[in-house]
């Protein structure tokens, strides 16, 4: 029983050392990686999509040269634990899948998959030791094709500097990067004790040119020292020029 | 010049045998993710977000515990080379980012990074020689506070079998898996000819206990063998049991 280059054992020490432990995910991401592998014609260029985050990343990238750093591997969350391996160019290549009705024949591993039991009431050897035992065994395997928009090389287009952050960013991004447009996974500086108020769409900020035709989501106050505070802009379909030609000049 | 538990070369043999090649975006990773680790305080367990999915993510795993598979990497693509590390459970952290005006005093780091030559004129020997003589300096750091909705594990809920493809997926997703709800990114037997007719919006197909309320997006057509064959539903909007109550028994 082996996987890839390595015994079983070995390929589980190697996985220690990358995912943190002998997680049950990956010793059967190796066996599925080692079929997928088995049915790649040899020199093709491939590339790979795992359709799960859960663990099979791992497996893919300790297996085989795809990564998701050089781009190789794209990880599509579809919720199965599946992947796929292949050609760069055709998108002809082979998905291999949990096959659920062979599960059963393995208790501990049929409990793990669909969760049967409270996680501290598994196994944890008896579950490794039936993914060993059943090898290459609880696994479908089909020919696929790669939807054509999903091959080829990503291009990123020029780089520039954002206009609020100052950092290096795509320009076909827009004026300012997508952190700064309202897609920060951080707390803004000076307003650290922010929480979102409610479960609602998430909203994006705008580059105020990207705003004409859209409507503005506040109303917005206009004040002229000395003389007016109030609500200039109410419910306002934004429109070229719209803040700048209609307030006062010392605004 | 080292990088974490390895000198610089052995750091670029390391990424050679993973990455695939020697990446320049790796070889900074690798100062970058050295930088967010000694701001760190010790014992703290954190997770981490790379802001490009490019090169970086490579840097994190090979260099810390966070991996795709073991969810401790998340991966949130602002176009930004950056990175962040940050206590799992509080979500303070340190980012590492490229600094625009400091890559300015390294002309071959300044050309790859905003692409300011082309490729084949690059010379990737000096601008690796760049990258390491510059050490940490290409880069600032700043103390960062992640979103409470990033923080804690995701959960997935009971497993069951899709209606469709018959395997496994969280049942929460509906009642088929997302890939035969129109996510799937294979051409579908038998269709493989097929390609996006053009660039509109991405359609997904619907379980019918999910469309009460909504639009149908084509007519439908009603035969009634011997008898007729018409537009039935035109431009309708979907009721419970709409198909069923509707019609004939013998359709």
């Amino acid at each position: 029983m082996s996987i890839g280059q390595y015994s079983y054992e070995e390929y589980l020490s190697v996985v220690r050392s990358f995912h943190g432990y002998t997680a049950p995910g990956l010793a059967a991401g190796g066996f599925m990686v080692d079929l997928a592998l088995s049915r790649m014609p040899d020199g093709v260029l491939f590339e790979a999509v795992c359709e799960t985050r859960n663990c099979l990343p791992d497996a893919v990238q300790l297996l085989t040269p795809c990564t998701v750093g050089n781009g190789r591997l794209k990880i599509i969350n579809l919720g199965r634990f599946a992947l796929s391996l292949y050609d760069k160019h055709s998108g002809e290549g082979v998905r291999v899948y949990v096959d659920a009705q062979k599960v059963r024949a393995w208790p501990e591993v049929e409990a793990w998959l669909f969760k049967l039991k409270p996680k501290r009431e598994q196994d944890c050897q008896l579950l490794l030791e039936q993914i060993r035992q059943a090898g290459p065994e609880l696994y479908g395997i089909e020919t696929v094709l790669v939807q054509p928009q999903l091959l080829g090389k990503r291009r990123r287009g020029a780089i520039g500097c954002c206009n609020l952050c100052g950092e290096p960013y795509p320009i076909d991004d827009g004026a300012i990067c997508r952190a700064c447009a309202g897609k920060t996974p951080y707390l803004v500086p000076g307003a650290e004790h922010f929480e979102r108020p409610f479960d609602g769409p998430a909203l994006d900020a705008a580059p105020l040119r990207d705003t004409v035709g859209k409507t503005a989501l506040h109303d917005m106050t206009m004040i002229v020292p000395g003389k007016s505070k109030g609500a200039a802009f109410v419910n306002r379909v934004m429109k070229k020029g719209s803040l700048l030609e209609e307030t006062p000049e010392n605004c």
